[in-house]
């Protein structure tokens, strides 16, 4: 990332990165949600990259996932340790390149990043909603992010991305506005949670609940859940990676390296990394936003919502160009899935390229560096972005 | 299970199985463990099945797994509602014939069911041990088994079987007790935990030392850290089931089958099951034995610990005939584990058969109903007995 600096180092990477929080509505313009529950007023943390062109041609919407942020990519300073989550993809030069496209990125409904969520101040009560905050979908997600673009003025996304539950924001946003969308990006992702995913999401969620401090998810002035989300989180980081890529990782390794401790203390580093993880993801995120959000995700089911309990009818008015990947070892949503899904859409006459990518780092591959990820994307995009031109 | 008892109901189906709880030592006769530590005196619980013949050439210990104990298999009498939990292998014509073989079977070391664990009393302050307990191996509870059978007068075993941890057990009696062992059945079971298999017991171990009710290990005279055990349950049972068992055992089946709920409760059935399953754990079972048996589980390592990091030289001593069975979709001790064990085997020259059977229902598979697997024991069994009266 020095490079990005010295290309751009003038002192206002604020310019690069621009952060804005954004009131989305005032009430009674308040959001109804797919539950029927209300809600507003809304705000918006979202970010940019890149400049919009003058036929506003070149936007790319970018959905994070879980734990993810509007913080998409880049420093905020120089000063700043890491850059945003999804830096080895975005940027000048990348697989999504802020030098042709102009990206935004926007923190999710539900979320504890910026967007209004569980820990935002209901106005009702002056106090944060807790557990009063309304269950939200995949589709108000996606529904707050049209509004954003609404806001800024953009009717067309030359592409909306994201892996994971970002990817079940793309395959939504293809369903629900498809005039908007030229092009859909969906990366390591499913159309609905197995058993298996929903059980995982249930345990995290069961720890958090079970916490003495959860208090009914009103916490916010006193001591917090932390040790049920760092459980919750702990649960979550094994189902992102894949066997192999633990055994290469930490195998059998301990922390002393010569002696089993006989005690309950972590001895291999695989403990040591899990309690890590789950006690650093506490310091940032909310447990209530986790909740909200991974019952989103379960609750999510493309042919149950969208075609009668047809994933084939659900696509049938989608008219986005399909790039869907997913990754060999990624047991959370495994490739089946993405193979059921891509049938569905081609049963629908689809433009949809499909990649399986060989990686040995489960689900979070889509996170990782990956020549042939970076590589699908940007040629993909050329091409869409190409055809686009020509159409005009 | 009923011919079961009108073969056998003549009233005394207690003597079919007979339980005894055995005290097995008197200090200073105490044992020594593999940590230094010394633990005594030690109460083992076991039942046998079937009827020790003249030369005592029959005998077949089994070893139970995580959650098991002493009462493989039968009916305690006719009103009880559940038979041992592996009836549906161990009986008079089943895979291991209570007709022909002398079954026993012992409650491990560190347990809660009838041997001495964590929750039993120590004489040193006439309280229960707590996480006073000393540190168990698998190792240790074999040698607590040895004793059980030195204490039985029984020299030899026609062979040794178990599953999961039970087969570590297994893995650990032909190294440490060769002479003894003659046939040798290890199913769903490696030689070592893989960096997943110790994450997710470590998981399970910070969900209940996490409860506020753990109290140090030290809860047996108030509330018990239920909360904390029942999610480690739950996240066992994920790892004991697999994506294709949760899928046609739940799918995205809903509690309301036509609605969302939109709220934190058992939306889905999957969800529904794992805290049933939970919570009926807690009922039978000590959170510190939990602590103990995985730990012992996630220390095991052949190689490490009997063959100076060689898998081939640990096995150099071993002279039983081996049958290995994995399962297609054991997710928590695949199948290429079993084969690096059997190759190790197979470079000392010993007498291996290996199977993987092709079974949907994950690591549980080897405790569920499998004419295969059924088949390939009692066959094996058959042989290793023909070919031991014919060596005599």
């Amino acid at each position: 990332m020095s490079e990005y600096f010295e290309h751009d180092n003038d002192g206002i990477s604020i310019g690069l990165i621009e952060k804005k929080f954004h009131t989305m509505a005032e009430p009674p313009d308040e959001l109804i949600l797919a539950s029927g529950a209300r809600l507003g007023p809304i705000t918006v943390a979202y970010e940019t990259m890149g400049t919009l062109n003058a036929d506003k041609s070149n936007v790319i919407l970018i959905a994070h996932a879980l734990s993810g942020d509007s913080h998409v990519a880049g420093y905020y300073s120089i000063a700043d340790p890491k850059p945003g989550w999804w830096d080895i993809m975005v940027g000048p030069g990348k697989g999504i390149d802020t030098n042709k496209y102009y990206v935004i990125c926007s923190n999710v409904l539900g979320g504890c990043m910026g967007t209004t969520g569980p820990s935002s101040t209901n106005p009702a009560t002056g106090r944060p909603y807790g557990l009063d905050f309304p269950m939200v979908t995949i589709g108000d997600m996606v529904k707050v992010q049209k509004a954003l673009l609404d806001y800024l003025g953009i009717n067309k996304l030359l592409a909306v991305v994201g892996g994971s539950i970002g990817g079940m924001q793309v395959i939504e946003w293809t369903i629900n506005y498809p005039e908007m969308v030229t092009a859909a990006i969906m990366l390591a992702t499913t159309t609905r949670h197995s058993a298996l995913a929903i059980a995982f999401n249930e345990i995290g969620r069961q720890a958090i609940m079970s916490d003495p401090h959860f208090n009914k998810g009103d916490y916010y002035s006193g001591p917090k859940p932390d040790l049920g989300l760092a459980l919750a989180r702990m649960v979550g980081h094994v189902t992102y990676l894949s066997d192999e890529a633990m055994r290469s990782k930490f195998g059998r390794r301990l922390q002393d390296r010569d002696n089993l401790a006989f005690d309950f203390e972590a001895n291999f580093q695989v403990e040591s990394y899990l309690r890590y993880q789950g006690s650093k993801f506490v310091q940032r995120f909310d447990a209530n936003s986790f909740l909200y959000i991974t019952k989103a995700a379960d609750y999510f089911d493309v042919g149950c919502q969208h075609g009668n309990n047809s994933e084939v009818d659900a696509f049938a008015g989608v008219t986005a160009k399909i790039l869907a990947i997913s990754f060999t070892s990624d047991w959370l949503y495994p490739t089946y899935q993405s193979r059921d899904m891509v049938k569905a859409m081609k049963k629908n006459g689809l433009d949809v390229s499909f990649c399986e990518i060989e990686a040995k780092c489960g689900h979070d591959a889509f996170l990782l560096p990956n020549e042939r990820q970076s590589t699908l994307i940007s040629r993909f995009l050329k091409r869409v972005s190409e055809e686009e031109h020509h159409a005009l």
